[in-house]
C-alpha cells in the first residue's frame, strides 16, 4: 500500500489537524491515528460551505458537470490505494471495492449527464394574460438547489454510499456545497476520496468551501452538524437509534431542515404457492446466497421469507439450510457491527416462540449465517422479531396459506423492498398482495432478491418509516437530487434578468 | 339566507352531533351551535379514511377528476347559500366570497385535468438488460397516493384554503383520502362546503370515508389528528405558533410524518433607486392598496417596504400614508385577529426605535391601516418588527442606499414573497439582489405587488420557514399534489401485474 494516511480534516481546502485523535481499527493492515471532530470545525466547514454557495449555486450546469466527472477521474486516478485502504479499513473484499469505486465513479458521471439534460429544473412557464382583468403577470418557475448540505455517509458502503457517494453526488449536482461527517469505521477512505474531490476542485477552479471533510471520533460532530444554521439539508444513511437521534435534533432546530435518513428494513419476501411448488430448492439456494452476500451487511438484505405451511415449505427451509451451512465465517465491518450481529442473534436464541433451523456461533469481528424460524402468529405479537439484525440472519414466518398473505402483510412496518417470488399460478393472489406491499416500500421485486440497487433513473431506494424518515424521497438513482432542490417562482421577470437555467 | 347549518359533524358519510357544542361567532347574522369536535371522532374518521384508500387510492384518473369537477358542481349549485354564510361568519364582502368560489371550483377542475393528464406521476421505465452481468432486470417508477391526509383550513380564506380548498383537492386528487380539522371562524362554510363533498361522494358512488369533517372547539381535536397512525401527511395554513406546535406533534410520532404547513410571511418589496425616482406616488398608492385589502388578511401581504433614504423614498412614504389615510375601518375575520392586530400595533407602539407616521385606532372587530418607519440599523437589531402582524400595518425600513439592499435583505428570515420595483437603470443592482431574494422565498415579483396569488403550475406558494416548514413545496397551483405522493419502483413485474396507471 503506498497511501499512508496522514490524519487530518478538509475543511474549505486547508488539511487540518486537530489536538486529540482517535486510532482506526482496520479488519486487516496497519491502524493509523485520525483528527477527532470538532464543533469549531463544523462551523468554519459550514460558513465556508455558505460561502462557496453564492457561487457554486450560480455555476451551470455544464461547469458542475465536468466538476463531477473530474472527481470521478480523480478517483480513478487513486484506484489502486482507494482499493487498498478501503480493503484495509471495512474488511471488504477487493473485487467487491474494485466494483464500488466503479458505481461511485458511475453515479457521479450519471448525475452529470442528468443535470446536462436539465429535465430536474421542472421548469414551467405560464405566459402572461394581458386582456384579462386584472392581467396574468408571466410566471416562471424552476428548481433552484437549496445551499449547504449535510452527509453522513454509511460503514457498509466506504464508497458509494460515503465521502463521494451518492448523497454527495447528488447534492453537488444540484449545486449545494457538502459538509461530510466522516465515517470512523473507515477515515482513510474516507481521507483518500477527500483528496480526490480537493484535487478536482483546484482543477475545476472552484471556491474551496464546496466540500469539507470533517472525521468525527465525537457525537458532537454530528450533532453540531445538523443543527448549524447554514446547513440546509441532511443525508444520511445509518442505524435506527443513531438516525431518530439526529432527526429529532433536525426536526427541533429554530428553523426545521428535511434529514433524509436511510435507516434499514428487513426486506421481506414473500414465497406464493405455485413458485413454491415449482422451485423450492431454487429458491432456497438463492435465498441464501442474497442473505449471506457480503456477509448480510446490506441495507436491502432479504432478513424475512413469508412462506406457507405443508412439504414444499419445509423443502425450502431445508435448501436454505442446506446452503448456509455451505458458507463460512465472514469478516464483518466494524467490532460493534459483529457484536450487535451476537447481540441480534441472542434476542433470537431468548424467544420460546422462535425455533432455531441452523445456529453458528459468530467469533470476533467474524459473521457466520443463523436461520431461524416462527409461525405467523407468534411474528406478529412479537415486534422485536421484525426489527433488523445487520447480518447473514434469516428468519423463515411460516404461514397457514397463501390467502392468508395480504392480510398478514398489512402487519409490516415500513420496508426499503418487498419481494413476491410467483409463477403464473399466483397471478391473482399477486394483485392481492401487490397493492399492500407498495404501501410498505419504495421498491418492490418480482422473483429476484433485492441485493444489488440498480443506479438508474426509475430505482426508489427509501420507503416508509423506519425504512427511511422520508417517504417522499430517495437516496439512490437520479430522482435524489429532488431532495436538494427547492421551487421557486419568479414573476414579471424584465427580459434583461431571464438569465442562466432561468432562459430556456 | 335559506341555509341554516346543523351544526355537525361529517364522518365518513353520516353526520354525527357530539354532546357539547360551541356558538359560532359572526361579523353578522345569526350565531349557530356546533358541535365541539373530540379524538374518538378523529379515530373513527381516520380509520374510514384509511379503509376508503384501499378503493380510492386505486380508482382511476378520470374517476378521480369526475369526481373533483362533481365537487365543484355541487357547490356551484349551493352558490347563494355558500356565499351567504360565509359572509356573515367572515365579514368578507359578498364579491370577494364569490369571487373565491370562483377560484375553489376552478382550482378543484384544474386538479381534475392535471390528474387527466398524467404526467405528475413521473413515471419512468428502465428496460430490462438480459446480455449485462449480472442482467438488469426492468424497473419501472411512478408516483402512488401516500394514504389519508389531515387538512387544516385557513381562517382568512374560508372557501378556497379551508374545507374544499387546496390542499384538499390536490390530496383528493392524488388519491388521499381527506380528514378536514373545521375552522372554529366559519363552521357553518365548512358544513355547506362539506354537504357539497358528501353529495358528490354519493353521485361518484366513493368510499363514504373519503372525506370528513370534525368541527373544532377543543385543541385535542387538532393533536388527536396529526398524531394518528393511519394519518400520511398535513396540510395546514395558519399561525406560526399553532402551525409549529403541530409540526413538531408530527415530528415526535413514533412514525414520523411530513406537516406541509404555511406559517405566513412579511413579503418585503424592495424599491430601486429608478423606479423610486420614476414613480414614487404611484408606487405609495399601490402599496398602500395592496397593503389594505382584504384589511390585510393575505398571507402574501406586503408588511414592509425597503427604501432609501432621501427626498424621494419621503415622497414614497407620504404618498402611502395618504392613500391610507383614505381607507377607513374594515370588519376582520375574527375577534382574537382583530385584538392580535391591535397588540401588533401596540407593539410597534412601545419602540423607540420605529417612527409612526400615519397611526390609528382600530376598535371591536375592526382594523384600520397603520404606517410606521424605522431606520435598517434598527430594524436588524429588533427581530420582533420582522414578525408578521396580521392586517393592515405597514413598515417603511430607510436604508442609506440602494447598492446596501445586497446586504441587508441577507437578513431576512423566509417569506412567502419577496419584490423588486425596479426600472432600466436598476438592472446592475437588481441582479445583485436577485440571488439573496431568491434563497429567501418560494415567489419572486418585480413591479408588481404579492397579493394576488395565480393557481398555475408555475406558482409557487412557499418559502423558506417560518414562511412554511417545507421549503420544497407549494400549497397553490398544481405543484402541490408532489406533497402527497410517493414515488414506487416496481422491479421485473410480470406483464399481468403492469396494469392501471404503470401499464403506460
Amino acid at each position: 500500500m503506498t497511501f499512508t494516511p496522514h490524519g487530518k480534516h478538509l475543511i474549505a481546502g486547508k488539511w487540518v489537524a486537530s489536538e486529540t485523535t482517535f486510532i482506526s481499527d482496520p479488519a486487516e493492515g496497519t491502524a493509523h491515528p485520525f483528527s477527532v471532530g470538532t464543533p469549531e470545525l463544523v462551523a468554519q466547514a459550514a460558513t465556508a460551505a455558505e460561502e462557496a454557495f453564492w457561487t457554486y449555486g450560480y455555476t451551470s450546469r455544464e461547469e458542475r458537470a465536468i466538476f463531477l466527472e473530474t472527481i470521478a477521474d480523480e478517483i480513478e486516478a487513486r484506484g489502486d490505494d482507494v482499493t487498498a485502504i478501503g480493503t484495509s479499513e471495512s474488511g471488504l473484499p477487493k473485487g467487491r471495492l474494485e466494483g464500488e469505486r466503479g458505481r461511485t465513479c458511475g453515479q457521479l458521471r450519471l448525475f452529470a449527464q442528468h443535470i446536462r439534460d436539465g429535465k430536474y429544473l421542472d421548469r414551467r412557464t405560464d405566459g402572461a394574460l394581458t386582456d384579462r382583468t386584472p392581467p396574468r403577470p408571466e410566471i416562471r418557475m424552476m428548481e433552484r438547489p437549496i445551499g449547504p448540505v449535510a452527509v453522513f455517509g454509511a460503514s457498509n458502503f466506504p464508497l458509494a454510499f460515503s465521502t463521494a457517494g451518492g448523497d454527495t453526488a447528488a447534492a453537488l449536482a444540484a449545486g449545494c456545497p457538502v459538509v461530510v461527517k466522516g465515517h470512523s469505521a473507515h477515515p482513510g477512505t474516507g481521507e483518500i476520496i477527500a483528496e480526490a474531490i480537493h484535487a478536482a476542485i483546484g482543477r475545476c477552479k472552484l471556491h474551496p468551501g464546496v466540500f469539507s471533510l470533517i472525521q468525527g471520533g465525537n457525537r458532537k460532530v454530528g450533532e453540531a452538524l445538523v443543527t448549524h444554521p447554514f446547513i440546509k439539508a441532511v443525508g444520511f444513511t445509518g442505524s435506527l437509534g443513531g438516525g431518530r437521534a439526529l432527526f429529532d435534533l433536525c426536526a427541533a432546530r429554530p428553523e426545521p431542515i428535511p434529514f433524509f435518513g436511510e435507516l434499514g428494513s428487513v426486506n421481506p419476501m414473500f414465497l406464493l404457492p405455485a413458485a413454491l411448488k415449482a422451485r423450492a430448492h431454487e429458491l432456497g439456494a438463492g435465498w441464501a446466497a442474497s442473505l449471506a452476500m457480503g456477509a448480510g451487511q446490506f441495507c436491502t438484505n432479504p432478513g424475512i421469507a413469508v412462506v406457507p405451511e405443508g412439504a414444499e415449505g419445509d423443502a425450502f427451509v431445508e435448501a436454505t439450510a442446506t446452503a448456509l451451512r455451505n458458507t463460512g465465517p465472514q469478516v464483518m465491518l466494524t467490532q460493534g457491527i459483529a457484536k450487535a450481529y451476537r447481540d441480534g442473534k441472542a434476542r433470537f436464541d431468548s424467544r420460546n416462540s422462535v425455533r432455531p433451523v441452523m445456529t453458528t456461533e459468530s467469533e470476533g469481528r467474524t459473521a457466520s449465517p443463523n436461520l431461524y424460524e416462527v409461525a405467523a402468529e407468534a411474528f406478529l405479537e412479537d415486534h422485536t422479531l421484525s426489527e433488523e439484525v445487520f447480518g447473514p440472519l434469516g428468519l423463515v414466518v411460516r404461514i397457514g396459506s397463501g390467502e392468508d398473505m395480504p392480510g398478514f402483510a398489512r402487519g409490516f412496518e415500513g420496508q426499503l423492498t418487498t419481494t413476491i417470488h410467483m409463477d403464473d399460478g399466483d397471478t391473482d393472489l399477486a394483485r392481492k398482495l401487490l397493492p399492500v406491499l407498495e404501501r410498505k416500500a419504495g421498491r418492490l421485486l418480482v422473483n429476484g432478491f433485492p441485493t444489488g440497487v440498480e443506479v438508474v433513473d426509475s430505482m426508489v431506494h427509501g420507503g416508509p418509516y423506519p425504512a427511511s424518515t422520508n417517504f417522499g424521497a430517495t437516496s439512490v438513482g437520479t430522482l435524489a437530487i429532488r431532495r436538494f432542490l427547492r421551487p421557486v417562482s419568479y414573476q414579471n421577470l424584465p427580459k434583461a434578468l431571464v438569465e442562466g437555467d432561468l432562459a430556456l
